[in-house]
């Protein structure tokens, strides 16, 4: 492949959004006119590890990873502003996979305000795009992060869980009877085109959010993290956790509990987050505000750790799942 | 190899450096206060693409990636702020392998003030490192691009080339009777430690260089696209390189030109500036003052690509070398 044509291709796919972005592409770096905070976070995927190129079409590959790296800047409660593509591509794709692949991500930049403004193309032994994104705020005090979460505080969760890991479990060939055709492809499709919920990010760090975090890992693990952060407990309900269409049929189909399988598999990138009670109509109206359900599932208690809950409200024993990103 | 002891123990080698950085690692993202002008830049190095584990260290591997990085920066004129590193690391190199990567990435970002303020770290086929750099200046006008150099102006560029390329030839194997062990060493680091001249972009960027580009590919390809860039023609002397002491000697034994070596092999990351001649003396004041040698070794003249010239002045009649980094 031609390394020179193919950034030339790749480039000409892209556009600049805005006017801050003085130089995007073609330099040795972009410049941008930056606001008062940055917030920038990288993430890499790597085929055979991350996802496979016979589930996965290029054109996912590069929709995911933009929005994996964006989903963290959601998580604190930026606006997204710039990102940048690192692209390992192996011998056995073509020219126009990667074109695919740089032309989905571009589409998902698109709607999401965001400037493909710079990155870098490399061959090597397997598919890895690497994705740094920048986002920005007005103040520091407009950024959440994960460790302002305090006892009493209401723990809630964005959208609905499991859709994921139930689109991952049919890829991998699991049988469903009786599942129609537009809930198993609504599932598939939130595997394989994840959105990151960068406008209720925004909406919910204004109205009060005091942490946030992004569930990638799965809800499970993400809360531990909050919670170890933040220096809490954080108490989780499972049978409050929202699920998606279609995740008991498949689970069921599995031979996995539901909640399990939504609180275990990651992937939502649906944010997960705490407020003090006295804010919870404002973030209820806040996520209204972007279409965005908002679902209360417990509460942060003085302690350390995850403590995981029946519907009785009582301890059920375990602290949590193992790490089981598919 | 457990992931989130690795991130532990990696982020443990790290540390925050200024009062910008407001989060570093350990969330979704990293804060930092922003100056006026973000210029930022995104690299990726591969395995067996761009160095190969016979000759370099991970250390290496880790001091490489991010000087190459942070070279763009210089070649902006920007100041260092933050990077990112995105490991992709395959199971035959250990724990201790990957800390010594971060090590030497880290023991760099305290020589150029930058603070490693977030990345990530997964499993893969081949050592990848990728790299995202953010730079600071404090207007647009302070950053310098490589669409500026105007005919007229002379062509200039730091330190000395081609020892990155006669390095790579000794760890390659080639023989040079009678070269003497201090060289020899000299070359081979400059080749596996190259130092990013940020202090030098800087300071050129002030007194006045109108255009300027980091010697990655070779001063031949780097020379072309700058040309490419700024719509002129570059008029560049061949003889009037500067060369690193041993590069004659391992040009000889390797069946090379001296010059064709420097000016094709790459990865010396000195940069090449243009700047109108009423600013020529102030140029060299600038550069002198952080020690950085600056070599005059050409023209731009109207018309588009780039020309070579014989020690006369007068065209050789090549328009440049194939792209040839090692």
């Amino acid at each position: 492949m031609a390394e020179l044509a193919l950034i030339s291709a790749l480039e000409r796919s892209l556009r600049v959004r805005g006017e801050r972005v003085l130089r995007a592409l073609g330099d040795d770096a972009a410049v941008v006119r930056a606001r008062p905070v940055a917030v920038t976070s990288l993430d890499t995927v790597v085929e055979g590890v991350h996802f496979r190129l016979e589930t996965h079409t290029p054109a996912d590959v590069g929709h995911k990873a933009l929005a994996a790296a964006l989903s963290d800047l959601a998580a604190m409660g930026a606006e997204a502003g710039e990102a940048y593509l690192g692209l390992v591509i192996p011998a056995t794709l073509t020219e126009d996979d990667a074109l695919a692949l740089m032309e989905a991500a571009e589409a998902l930049a698109e709607r999401t305000g965001t400037t493909i403004a710079g990155g870098d193309v490399a061959g090597g032994p397997a598919l890895v795009v690497s994705v740094a994104v920048t986002g920005w705020a007005e103040s520091p005090d407009r950024v959440v992060m994960r460790d302002g979460a305090d006892p009493g505080d209401l723990l809630g969760v964005t959208g609905e869980l499991g859709g994921s890991g139930a689109g991952l479990a049919l890829l991998d060939g699991v049988e469903v009877a009786g599942l129609d055709a537009g809930t198993r492809e609504a599932l598939v499709r939130r595997h394989r085109r994840p959105q990151p919920r960068l406008a209720a990010g925004r909406a919910l760090a204004v109205a009060g959010a005091t942490a946030m975090i992004d569930l990638s890992d799965g809800i499970a693990t993400d809360a531990r993290h909050l919670a170890e952060r933040s220096g809490v407990s954080v108490g989780l309900e499972l049978d409050r956790i929202p699920l998606a269409a279609g995740v008991e049929a498949v689970a069921a189909a599995d031979g996995q509990d539901p909640q399990a399988l939504a609180a275990t598999a990651g992937e939502d990138f649906e944010l997960l987050l705490c407020a003090p009670p006295h804010h919870r109509g404002r973030l209820e109206r806040a996520a209204d505000a972007v279409d965005c359900p908002l679902t209360w599932i417990g509460e942060i208690v003085s302690g350390e750790g995850l403590e995981l809950r029946d519907r009785t409200g009582a301890p059920t024993g375990l602290t949590g799942f193992e790490h089981g990103t598919g």
